[in-house]
């Protein structure tokens, strides 16, 4: 039973890795709602999110880790914080360190903050004048909340997006201007999600026939969450994602394997209610 | 300006990294709670919590990444999630493959599923006799609310904890289990927050004295949060750490720095709330 290998979503031909920047967060001061805002954007894209890692401001522990995951050749390495004009924010950096590039100053970038600081009577600073250094070869990201610009480079098949760790800021520029770029690279997929709750029966129970899911469809992904007992009836939620490049096939398939688990859950003496059925 | 090195929490001895696993973090489904409760946990505890490593269900991927960390020489690594019944639950094998131990049936894992079922009144599948098998030389964490327990083995001088995903389980063995062994190795440090709000003063601003209090306090940390704008005004949150082995040490720490910056802010025009100041 140890020798199941998982199938996650072996259709999904692009896959990413997030890096979520700053103390904050490894501190826990800050819970990371900018990892699963953009894991869960890009895997409603058909991308699949290998890892998020989330480091302390460390230039370079954070270019180590992304030279690894650049071994990995995903297609998308997503940063977000440290843009800003302190001196522990230092990602653009770390970015270049790890493609080994020059950081310099960006014409087009400078030009964003110095508008941006134009228009409330400030002068520039070496602080501000900061943010609009990039690594060789980026292009910059307006910011159409805050101050410093986001960036993007191409590092052979890799796209490299760095945002700002402000969840306002990043989400305008993933929206606005990261999104609809990733649209145009990535195929078109619609993801179809089921989320089931079943109470009577432990997850144990339902583990070996949702092994047996995730074994025959290869499109689907089915995942149990254990939400705890009522009454002394263990209650599961049951997540079901199917993608097929037609909205409608897409939700066929999520109803199939959705009628098949509450199939075998009734015949297991379990209730089943189906909370969500949606395509996306 | 690129050049001063950031000296976050050089005082504390002992680092960490968490990883916390599974796809429905990946998949943006799950907002990443554990890994902000953990990271808080050991920042009181005077842990320096390095890196927080998000990564979907795959044993590879996992120990992989586990054989990463371990080189960089943490005191602790804590895991949460992949120790349930299921195909996908597979964290034990994946540290027991990182470490190059065996996974085996613990004895005492056992007692505690099988008491659990007995209770009950469920027979013991594979499924869950699964839950029962450690890395050799792992001491199973009891689990009061759930079924699958935990593990803590030692590994030269490294220590990782292995906890459920399950937030409620994961928390009550923290702290009725691990947190108490982890107070018996760590030296005792006592940890003073401050946080002020600023309004007024744009972040690019404090940005000079702030990098100055950092270089000047090796047991303070120092970092400005954006916090939009205000009529106009920008709002910056200002948080303080502080660090020393007794309790009013550390409190006057914070208060000094804390001073400084009112008094550098209030000579620029800003204005400041103190939000919070206390000792944990």
């Amino acid at each position: 039973m140890f020798e199941v290998l998982l199938t996650v979503r072996s259709d999904f031909e692009y896959s990413a890795w997030i890096f979520t920047l700053g103390t904050e967060l490894t501190q826990g001061r800050v819970i990371n709602t900018n990892g699963s805002y953009l894991s869960r954007r890009l895997t409603l894209l058909g991308v699949k999110v290998i890892g998020i890692v989330t480091l302390m401001d460390d230039v370079e522990l954070i270019s180590r880790y992304l030279m690894l995951v650049l071994r990995e050749s995903p297609k998308f390495i997503i940063t977000t914080g440290g843009l800003g004009p302190t001196y522990d924010d230092r990602t653009l950096e770390a970015v270049a360190k790890a493609l080994n590039r020059k950081l310099v100053l960006n014409g087009e970038a400078l030009e964003m903050v110095k508008r941006k600081y134009e228009e409330r009577k400030m002068p520039l600073t070496p602080e501000r004048i900061k943010m609009a250094y990039l690594p060789e070869g980026g292009v910059p990201i307006p910011n159409p909340v805050g101050t410093a610009p986001g960036c993007w480079i191409e590092y052979g098949e890799v796209i490299i997006v760095s945002l700002p760790g402000v969840p306002i800021e990043m989400e305008a520029m993933w929206e606005k201007w990261v999104e609809p770029r990733l649209r145009k690279i990535l195929p078109h997929v619609y993801i179809a999600e089921a989320i089931a709750k079943i109470v009577g029966i432990p997850e144990s129970s339902l583990a070996p026939y949702l092994n047996k899911i995730a074994q025959e469809y290869e499109k689907v992904y089915v995942k149990s969450h254990p939400m705890g007992e009522e009454l002394g009836r263990p209650i599961i939620n049951i997540y079901i994602m199917a993608s097929e490049a037609d909205s409608s096939a897409s939700l066929r398939l999520a109803q199939e394997v959705l009628n098949k688990i509450i199939a075998y859950t009734q015949n297991l003496g379990g209730f089943v209610d189906v909370l969500e059925l949606k395509v996306s």
